[in-house]
Formats: structure tokens, sequence, C-alpha cells
């Protein structure tokens, strides 16, 4: 067996963010494979809103393209832009972050919390949360009002703010997990954890690990229902996704 | 006052198709207003999957700029394609036709079926059914296996499909009225509705009515949650959605 | 086409709210067309329980009965007393003002929060949001400890209270918009939006454009489910409703 | 200890049906305590329709009064009208043989069908299950075409159709109880479930042990939210219900 | 009709807490039958985790065994912990503690609230308050951070800790009736109820009489679904629940 | 970092099965690690009703101690016997095999059909997936009736009736994947994959890539919600789960 090669696709046009995600994203894989990380080439420099999210979605379909083939793909933004327009394009394995946190809070916690950078998101992560079938799991989602451009271990204050959105969720809305809803958030994840003394499901290290199971266990997205390959419709003044170049 | 003006925003690039659903909308309307029509410059003549769903969302934004002022907005693809974007961008009212068929379903019948032109389209359709909160309205979902670009009255073969599934939805799933998944299936509907005898839900329709209702009521789109203005994030290599030129 | 005739049908008997839910509904309405409007002629003057309710729909019944021919009906109260009877007994739109509110709140906002009158209400509310499928919408329901009786434009500290209620459900439940749960409440409707700076969506003005749209898109209430016209059952003691006197 | 006196109030003006029924609550009942039946005044022979409910929940209101001091009270039509306006008018348990009948099938099954009379209710019955919490143990809704004023043990090809309907519910559906959603067919649940080896719920009989247990175990209905008292409003041409002649 | 037989089964081994309950239980049911009280035999003195629930429904099971044919089962213990599992080894019916509360607070209230135990018990209840479909009936679950052990009407600060909790439920929560959602608070239910003017739902004297209402009306576990009797899989070390010594 | 040893715990008494499922496991790990499997010492050969789930959940938290410390722990029976118990008694992943499969499910399709061995199972399996929140990705759970003992490679006419299933579900229900609902159909996974051509999810497999994931996350057991050691409660006739001997 080749050794599992997973394209973490980074929807904004941070580089550094890229970078930082693409480093939690190896530790997690340790010798089990390795990262290719991509950083979208045109858009926002990070995502909060449902108009950045649109031009991520689109960041997302062209960079599956720009990776070439590799065994799984992971769409590296808490809001999983594009997600269902991936899987429509390949038949490899691909998984959202944000997905992939509830996946891990679902599997060590019985009533996690969402912590995300501004209150103006809590809606949409309610509506993923519910799509996602995990309501029933979700204690609580607190904002910190930190924008995602000052989330990440470089900002402790950030850091602290984190911490304390957590004790909230812990103790006054039964929280025994949390979510960090920030891919930018995934370099302190081992720190909250630490502190606060409840798992800290980060999407970046575990949508990676989902990734690879998958991979091991030789699932790819079906071919056959809502992931089927695109109809072969005309496209105007631009090629289709996923066509050849 | 001065008279109504609503945007229909076709986020396909078939103009006939645009031509045809700007049709509906004016005779809904009347002289109440007046309907300004655009059809997306680029990208799928027809909209049948989730990455041609993620073009068509880009598409949708960038018309609502080519729009103007006006004092409404009509996304006008059954999937609603950007429609909380353009919410976003804008503090006029914006409708889908996805989300008005549902609407005018659940003001006229009982329990309604959708008849849609792809299988494949079916989950999504089950989600938006679920998103709307209409899941307990839906007796079926049912697919004619004919795609969009066959659709409308120059296709008298799909109108019989469509009258069949009809007929089917009535008799074994209790539906007591249908909703057509698909613009280009609007011009359709009184002929479906007349023959079948129950109310047939179009979107294009209703939803330039609801549009036109907000209006006179002066409701506009909240802009303190999840559709306030896009935060001020930095673009590269392209204008923010809403930006000025 | 004639001009549009809305039968406004008030389940309570206090005819100065019969007239100011009409002046409201007028004005949503403009040149598109008339309002008729009914007082119940006997029962409660205002409704606040179940035992109430239970009288108001049967005067919903006989006011449909009395309005005559019209082109659409609105129920203008907002618990909806009677709404699938008066759908039984007509093919003609029916709509209910809380209904509207919630069809109104679903298009402009993301969150809305409802205020009524008493605590009491409370659970029947709720109740009927989960029976709309807005649960998911709904930030949360806050009531006065005010009556109906004392609602409206004429009473300045139920507006305050409406003030306060809104504001505390924008800063501490995210709600980006506000429903007014009592027919009363219509002609506060604008100065609390000027003032708090969110939609507040009024059912007696939206469900009148709700039933002008139903109208001008020739969609009436389906004949062949739940809402056909009731079975030839012997009635003792009395007419049946809907029969001819 | 005095004896136990249960008010079984029949809101349609059937006196057979009463009959009937308080024979089965009788017989349920034994020697535990003594039915008081009550007939309808006016309005339909049997309850098929929304109109005929709104009438139903009028006399339900009406016997309450009639009925006089009971020890608790028995709905008996499975559609329960009226049952919350008749909580806020007393203190003493107020049992729906609708809701009875689905408490009964929650006890001894894992899935139940519904065996109702007429296609047009299935809706209803559909909301109400919801409304009841029992949606995901109700395996299917089947409706016999014949009306009410046909079932009963007087009517055996009713019952032949009620067996069928059961077959079907149980070998396609996966249903291990059946509810029969018509007090008119109390008097055949015997039969039906020797027949087919299932129990058959019956809400007559039940809700009569439900309104003895509740007596027993000396729970009332609570008066401090929904079902308090109804708030002194002034009603114009007619005593409001509950208040004294 | 000989007299009704029913065996609490107190699937923990404190035979003073058994001892209690069977005093509810058999006020409740007066004259109408005769309680077999049953107390494990081995396991926990009481039940607090997942991990002593395992062993509970184990004894439930035996305790099944050893109490021989009786008319009726209740599993004394808010958990039901082997609840299916009994109804698969008797076609008699069986009643949880825990369902039985819900149900009554169905019955008699439109909010109720659970007062229970230790806060890590509160997952497990919302788990089953989902389960049995009464989440929108469910206004809060609050817990005292008193142990079972420490509950009953021998512990007056216990009874003063319930009391206080109410109080919240009812005044912040909007509850109109408590759960108490532990057996050993079986005891105290009237004078919580006297104290705070609401119904008090305790699944000792419910459950009693809803095991009652059953046998009454012939009902039994059906025996043609998930409740059949095991299938005869063969046993290691050990006789296979249910089969003949 | 030391290798990763994951327990499997069968909590069946077929040692052949437990065999097969390890190397079903193993062969998924690869060499990141050894799989430790442990068969239960008593109780029943196969799991098939709830009596049957009572024993094996026991059996359960009996190997979770027999098998020391490892890194994780697989609970090796689709109904997830004992799960939670196992959870509370220790830190490490602890996966179990149905909900990975769900999990797996919900990564690579968008509607799944679960397979079964018998149609009394199907209410367990339709609460599972409820309680997991996938039911709204569930296209239906179809029953072979074949029992557990008959199913694997080894069985091939039962090979064949799944194959008969899968294509039903993906015909007839709009599945995309399978769910084979049974440890030991595990190893003909692959065969119904390649016939079918969609993914087959076999919890086994992806169970130990989960728990595999989680390690390597550095994610544990939340201790202090409904996950926490079980409270010291006092024991009569045997150690407490989890007690040191």
């Amino acid at each position: 067996m080749n050794p599992f090669r997973l394209a973490l696709l980074n929807p904004n046009t941070d580089a550094g963010h890229t970078e930082a995600m693409a480093a939690v994203a190896g530790e997690a894989l340790g010798d089990c494979g390795e990262i290719v990380a991509l950083t979208a080439s045109r858009g926002p420099a990070s995502i909060e809103s449902a108009a950045d999210d649109v031009v991520a979605a689109g960041e997302v379909v062209e960079m599956l393209g720009r990776a070439g083939e590799c065994d799984a793909y992971l769409v590296a933004c808490f809001g999983d832009p594009g997600l269902h327009a991936a899987r429509e394009l390949t038949d490899r394995p691909v998984v959202g972050i944000g997905e992939a946190a509830l996946h891990a809070a679902a599997l060590v916690a019985g009533r996690f919390a969402i912590v995300t950078t501004l209150r103006r998101g809590i809606p949409d992560l309610e509506d993923m949360v519910d799509r996602e079938g995990q309501a029933h799991r979700c204690a609580a989602i607190l904002a910190l009002e930190v924008p995602v451009s000052q989330q990440g271990a470089g900002h402790p204050s950030s850091t602290q703010a984190i911490l304390a959105a957590g004790r909230e969720a812990i103790e006054d809305h039964g929280a025994d997990a949390l979510v960090l809803a920030c891919g930018a958030m995934a370099d302190v994840a081992r720190e909250v954890s630490e502190t606060l003394r409840v798992p800290v499901c980060d999407g970046v290290a575990f949508g990676t690990m989902l990734a690879y199971g998958l991979w091991r266990c030789g699932l790819r997205t079906s071919k056959v229902g809502m992931f089927a390959a695109p109809e072969p419709i005309e496209y105007l003044g631009m090629r289709a996704p996923g066509a050849a170049a």
C-alpha cells in the first residue's frame, strides 16, 4: 500500500493559517501519511459570513482540481464550504473539519459546547448542528466576539477568552467537552483541554484521522446518489467544476 | 409610493428560462410593479448538482450587485443558491423560489408533494424541507428523471410525466397539493393544477408576491443577526462581495 | 379582474379592535383591494385562554358564512382559532394572522422572538411554533403580563413593556426580529421596529398580503384532502357549519 | 373515600354511541366507581371534520358544566375536542380518549398502527401523534373509508375492514399493536385483538382507567400554567365558559 | 376475577427503599389489589450511574423470574433498567416508574420539570425524555446534588432542596408540575405538592395505577414485534433469561 | 509513542465470531497497532433480543476489567451494549461498532440503509438511529430474517440475502450506502460493496479506526459529566463494576 496522502484545502487566503493547520494535521497523522496543504488563491483572508462562504465554496472546488489525485481531502474551514460539491467531484473520501469536530465530540462526551468567534455566526452553527443530527448533544454555543484573524496561539488574549467561555459552558450549561469552531483555534486545543480538563475537539486533527480511517477501510464516497458526478451540463464562460482543462 | 421593482435573479445562464420566469412573475404581479430580470453571466445552463449550485451561488451575489437598487430580490432557482449571502448584502427583502413554494403549500394544503427533475436531487430536497420545518407536511418527493433542460411548456412529454407523478402523489401518498421543484416548470403549473384539481405551488409566482407583500408591509431583512452586512474582511485577488467597484 | 376583497374576521367582540386591525390591513393592501371587516357577534372581548378559543373558533365559522363570498379570508386572532374549519368551508384562501407572522419572520430574519401578553399563553405559542415547523428559528417567547385589553397604541405603557421585552430578546436571546403575538399590538409594530431597528412582524398586515398573493397566483385551498368540504353529517339542534340557511 | 365518579362526555349527539361507550368504560372500571355519561345536546351525530370538531369542542365545555362536580372527566371522541378548555375549567383530571389510546400503546407495544374511518382524517391524526410525541412509535395510519356512523359491533363488515387493515399494519408496516381511532369502534376492540393476537388499544376503556389512576394518586390538573382558570374576560351575548348561571 | 397482583421490582439492594415504595404503591392501589415487593439480591444500594444501571437491568430480569406469575410488573427505578428485556420475558404488562411519571405529567400539566439527584444524571434524563417523546413538555431538569441514599421522608434537608428546585422550576422555567426522578423521593411527593401547589408526579404511585389500568382493560404486552419472547439462543455458563430452572 | 493497543470486546460467547472480527479490525489497523480480542466468558452465543443485550452489557463491563489497560476499547456488537457504562469505567476512548458504522455512513454517503438479521430488531435499530441523530440520513432498515448465527463468509446464502436486500435498498428506497447491522457480517462487507458498487459500512473496521484516530488526537472520554467514574455506591454480593479485585 502506498503511503496515505491527504490534501488539506484551506478555503481562505491566509497562508499562515494553512501552515498552522497543516502542522496540526501532520502531528495527528504522524508517519501514517503525508499532508498536502493548499491555500485558496483568491477570496477572503478569513470566513465570517455567508457571503465569504460562497466564495470559499468556489475555492474548495478549485483547490480540489489543483490538488490532483490524493487519497482523501479535508475541507479546512469549520463551515465546511463546498463539501457536498467536492464529494460529487471525486470518489475519494472528503471530510469537513466542522463535521469532524462533531463526530469527535459524539464519541468522547455526553454534551458538548461550541466556542465560536462572532455572535452572528451562532445561527449557522445551530443549523449545522441540527443538520448533523447533534442538537440533542449540544449544550450551548458561545461566541467570543473575537474574529478569526485574532485567533490562534499567537493571540493569548483570545485563548483567555476561549478558556472563560469554556468554563461557562462546563459550569453553567453542563458541557463536558468543547468544540472549537474555527480552524485558527486548532493550535490552542491542547492548552484549553489541559487547563479545563475536558476533551477539546478540533476538527483539523480529528478530520485528518477520519479521512485516514475511511481510506484504511477502503470506504469511498458513494457515486450512486446525491454525490454522483455532476450531470454534464453546458457551462458558459467557464469550465464546469471538475472538467479537464 | 414609487412603483415596486423586483429583481428576478436567474442563477443559470439560460436566457430563455429567465424570460419564461419573468413572464410568470410579471403575470402574478400585474400592475403592482415591475420585474427586472437578470441572467447569470457565466456558469451552468441549468443547476442539477451541488457543484453547479456553488457556481450559481456566486452568480447570485454577482447579479445582486449588477441589479442595482431594487425594492426586493427573487433568487429564481429552486435550490435557493446564495440566498443567505444575498440577504447579508442588502436590507431589502430577498426571497428564494424554493422557500416560496413551500410557504404557498403550507397555506393552501394539508400535505404537499414535491415533483422534481432527477432522483439524485431528492436528498437535497429532503434536507431543504427539513430546514424549512415542513417535513411534517411533505407527503412525498417524486423524481421524473427528466432534466431541467427538458422542462417547461415547450416539452409536453415532461408535462405528462409531471401529471403522472402528481397522480401518484395524490392517490398513493395522500398529497393534496403539488410543489414543482424547478423554475423551468413554472409555466405548466396552471395546466397541472387544472388537470389534477389540486393547488400547484410555483415559487416564481408566489415568491414574487411574497416579496411584494414584505415590501408593502415595510419589512426588510434584519441587519442585526446572521444577515448583518459581511464583516470587513480583506479579500485577495477579487473584490469582496458587495464592495463598491 | 375584479378588485380583491378580503374578509377580516375578528373572533373577539371588541369592535374597536376590529377597526384598528382593518386599518392596518387596509394600509398594507393599499389600492390593491378592499377589506371587509367583521366582528364576532358573541363571545369574549379578547381571547386569552383555551376556553375563549373554543368560543372564538365557533365565531370564525359563523362569520365566514356571514361574510358571504369574498376572495380570501383572514382569521384575525394570533391563535388562529377555527382556521382549519374555515378552510374546509370555502375553497378561497384562508390565512391566520398567527401563521402569517411566522411566515414573515422566516423571510426577513434568522431568529425571531415572540412577544405575547400573558405567561400562561407561552406553552400554546410554543406548540404553535412547533406545529408550523419554526421552532429552530424561535429564539425566545417573552410575556409582558399585560392582557390583550390593554394593548395597542392607546396604551403607551404597554408599548414600553414591548420595547423592554424586545431589547431582552435581541440582546440576551439572539433574536434579530420580533413577532407581536396579539392582533391588538398591530398598530405599534412600526414604532417598535423603528426604535429597536429590527423587523417587527405583524400578522395582520402580512397575512393580508399573503392572502392577496395567493389570490394573485390563483392558489385556492385544496379540496381533496384534510380541507375537503365537511362530510354531510346529520346535525341536531343547529345547522351544520357552512350549510345554507 | 367516596366512590369514584367519572363523567363521560360524548361530544356527538348520538345517544346510542354514548351508551356503547359508557358500557365499555363501565366494564373497565368495574366496581371501582361509576360512570355518568352525557351526550351533546346539539351538533353533529358524528365528528369527521374540523368543522364538526369546532362544534364538538363547544359541546364538551357545555357538558362539563352540565355534568356538575365529578371526580374526573373523559372527553369521548378520538380527536379530543375541547380538551385543553376543559382542563382550564376544572382542577379535576380530564382525559381524552385519543391521548389515552396512545398512552396505552406506548406501554404495551413497540410500534403501533392507527386504524381510522376516513382518509381525510389522516393528516389530523399525524399531527396528533406528533403533538403527543409518539411519531417514532407510529408505524402507520390506515383509513377504512367507512364513516363513524357505520362503525361498531352492529356493523360486521366494518369489523372485517378493521381486521384487514390490522393485518396490513402488522405484516407490511411492522406494527405490533393497533389503536382504534374512533370511539364507535370501542366495542369491537376485543374481537380484533383476539383475532389478530395483538393488543388493541381503545381509549374509552384505558382513558377511564387513566382518569381513575390519576384520582387514586391525588393528581389534579395543574392550575398555575396553561390550564389555569380562564382570565375573567367580558363576554358578549353569552355566559363565559364555566361561569355560574 | 381474581384480585390484581402487582410485582414491584426494586433493582437496588436497599430493602428499606423497597418497603417505602411498596407503601406508596399500596396506598395508590388501595383494595384494588395487592403488591408483591422484591429487592435486588445483589448489586448497588442505589443506582446513580450507567455502570450501576447495567447491574440493575440484570437484577430486574432475575427478579422477574423470582416473582413468579403476577398480573403485572413495576420496574421501580426511575431509569427503567431492563424494562424492554422484562417485556420480552412476559406477556403481562410491565411498567417503569420513569415512563409512568412522564405519562402522569402529560395528563395533568402543560410543562413539567424533573427534579433529580445528581447533575451527572441530567443527560440520561434528557435522553429518556426525548425517547418518550416528551421533550416539548419538559421545561427543565434540575439536579439537587444530593444522592439517592439521602432522599426520602427521613431526610428533611433533601425535601427542602426539592422545594427550592421546584420553586425555581415554576418561577423561572414555567413549569406547572414536577416529576421526582427517584423512587426514594416518592414518599415526599405529597408534601412537595401541597407546599408548591402544583401536581407532583411520582412514578411509583402512578405506575402502579397504569399497570392496574392495563390489566383491567385486558391489555398485555405485544408478543409479535420487538417484545416477542427472546430467540432460543444457546447460552454459555448461565441459563438464558426467562429459561426454566 | 508506544504502539496503539485496542481491546476488541465481543459481548457474545462465540469465539469464532471474535476471531473473525479481530481479523477485520487487524486488517483495518495494519501496522498502526495491535488488537487484543476478548470473548464474553458467559452468556448468549449471539445477541438478538433485549434480554440477551442485558447479559451482554454486563459482559462488556466484565471484559473491560479483564482486558486491563489498553489505549482504546471497541464494543463489538452492533447494539453497543454497555457502551455508556464502559465509558464511565475508563478515560480511554470507547467506541461501539453500531455507532461507528453510522459515523462512516454519514461521511461517505447521502442516504444509507441498514441491513439486519431479524425483523424484531428493527424498532431497536430505528431508536438507535434516532438517538445518534441520523434518522434523516436513513433511507430504510431491512431485515433478512436470518439469525446472527448464520451470518458471515461461511454462509453464502446469507450473503445472497444481503445482496438482495441491498439492491432493494438502493433501487426502491434511494440508499447510496449500506450499513451491516451485525458484527458477523463484517467479513462479507467487501464482497457486498464490490457487487453493488456502493460503500458498505462495517463498524468493526471503521470503529477500530475511530478509536485509533481519537488516540492519535489525544482525545479521551470526558470525566466531568455523564461519563464520570461511577459514584462510590455500596454493592451487595458482588464487586462494583470497575472496583479493584
